[in-house]
């Protein structure tokens, strides 16, 4: 298939690293100014060169990706809520032009799926969205083979720099503060945290997650969210005397969301470590399938993405 | 799709029951000796009622299924090795007919995988097989869309009985004879649990793992197996003195497929419990992945099938 990559963050330029390896092409690569487009492809080293030299991918300016020939949009620009644009947009235009959307950008799923689907049902091209939950982990793919209506629930842990900030809170006796400012000097946490930490990263992942099971009808305002900034050392101190341990816990059902720091057991399959990310995906007939793996990152990201690719085919 | 399910042995049947909520048609169903079939659609109940009640499963032969408008060919009669018939000839006839198959059959997949992948090239059908490897758990699906080429090893518990004996064992510091005794009488382990307790069950689904990761190439001669009749309690004490226990481990790379019982740190993601499985699939760019759930069982690996079927379509 033939990609158009939006954005060229972690997620961008990994899609467009590894699109050849997966037999893909890329005909246009664009960051926030420019773009690089040819549909005979591009030269994918040369833009991720000046990329990473500080230069703008390309000469073009953004919209040129749309005047490609491309049969796949990866839409990998910065998640924005509420309007979801202009991701939103982004994923519009695709399909009224028939074309497919690969979403890493969480906020037209989580914030306008309604919206999206009845695009997606007038056009000749599929909407698709695993990288914009828990990464390398395959749990839509999971869901959709499972059927949603035969899921009951997905309980887990989807963002991995809170779960690392608890893990490294509980191994080391270390406070809060402490600990986010190491997760911030490994690049663990971003220099504004706010999203990981307060919980809201993890609900957009989960009301994505209500929304495949309910079939819309959720948005981020509906996800009853508490996140970690409040948690003590004592806190996790005194549920260690007890085998337990605290991770932030979120839940989707077709019912609602919810997200909140939770007692978990020490050695049980909720608590994973460091920036891990595990689902536990409750189902009528198969009792409860487990997922765990890496969470988030450039080429991990861009394994869902590419999967996706190849689901469209 | 209209299915044709061969075997009516605890995955056969809930097939049959499970087909009609994921909107599929069962038109043939066959125990052993017998076949109902009906292109309209079988009555499913009754011949449920009818198996249950100790009767055939209709008044044809067996070998009716294939004169019906099937589809899809379910396989799930009993797996045997070497030459894998009937299940390996079933196989056949329907790729012959240019219909596809879904084998829930471990043999064809284990012994014979290169000559059932040249049947499949030269037909219109195709097929699957996530039945075979971990039942309810989508390791096949996993690999398929990370691409096996991205997969660098599959490693993990496959086979529940030997899991749940194992466990027990250093759970009470009972001895192997006693808790088999226990697994039989709780129908987790079989009259003759011989293929579960020497390793040749959990060898068969890696060698379909080797075969997935180097597309062909392996059957069941091909793997290194011990069992665990030969592990005694005491082995099981010395390792929890060491904060380790020990489960009947499988792997399959490229290079071949080895099962044994292992030494694996006693909270890893390795010391699933009772009758769970794991699969821990190592891939290039997304680093571990691990799916753990219900590996055996009438309508998890019925969930299994019918995600097959949903992925033909």
């Amino acid at each position: 298939m033939k990609l158009a990559i939006l954005g060229a963050g972690a997620v961008g330029r990994s899609v467009a690293d590894l699109a050849g390896e997966y037999g893909h092409d890329v005909v246009a690569l664009a960051d926030s100014k420019s773009a690089v487009a040819d549909d005979a492809g591009i030269d994918v080293e040369r833009a991720l060169e000046r990329k990473a030299g500080g230069e703008p991918v390309g000469s073009g300016a953004p919209e040129d990706v749309f005047e490609t020939d491309y049969d796949a949009l990866v839409e990998a620009t910065p998640t924005t809520l509420d309007d979801a644009k202009p991701g939103f947009s982004h994923a519009r235009r695709a399909l009224e032009a028939d074309r497919h959307v690969v979403l890493a950008n969480k906020g037209p799923v989580a914030e306008r799926y309604d919206e999206l689907r009845a695009l997606e049902s007038d056009s000749a091209g599929s909407v698709r969205f695993e990288a914009t939950v828990g990464g390398a982990i395959p749990v839509l793919s999971t869901i959709e083979d499972e059927t949603p209506q035969a899921v009951t629930a997905v309980r887990g842990v989807l963002n991995g720099t809170a779960n690392f900030i608890l893990t490294r809170m509980a191994a080391e006796g270390l406070d809060y503060e402490h600990v986010l400012a190491e997760a911030q000097d490994l690049g663990v946490a971003e220099a504004d945290p706010t999203f990981d930490v307060d919980g809201t990263d993890a609900a957009l992942k989960f009301v994505i997650l209500s929304n495949v099971l309910a079939d819309g009808g959720f948005s981020l305002s509906d996800a009853a969210v508490d996140g970690i900034q409040n948690v003590p050392g004592s806190a996790l101190d005194l549920a260690a005397e007890d085998g337990r341990t605290i991770r932030l816990i979120g839940e989707a059902t077709r019912e609602g969301v919810r997200v909140g720091p939770r007692l978990v057991p020490e050695n049980g399959a909720l608590a994973v470590s460091g920036t891990r990310n595990i689902v536990q995906i409750e189902t009528r007939h198969a009792g409860s399938l487990h997922s765990s793996g890496r969470g988030a990152g450039g080429p991990e990201t861009a394994t869902a993405v590419l999967s996706d690719v190849g689901r469209l085919e």
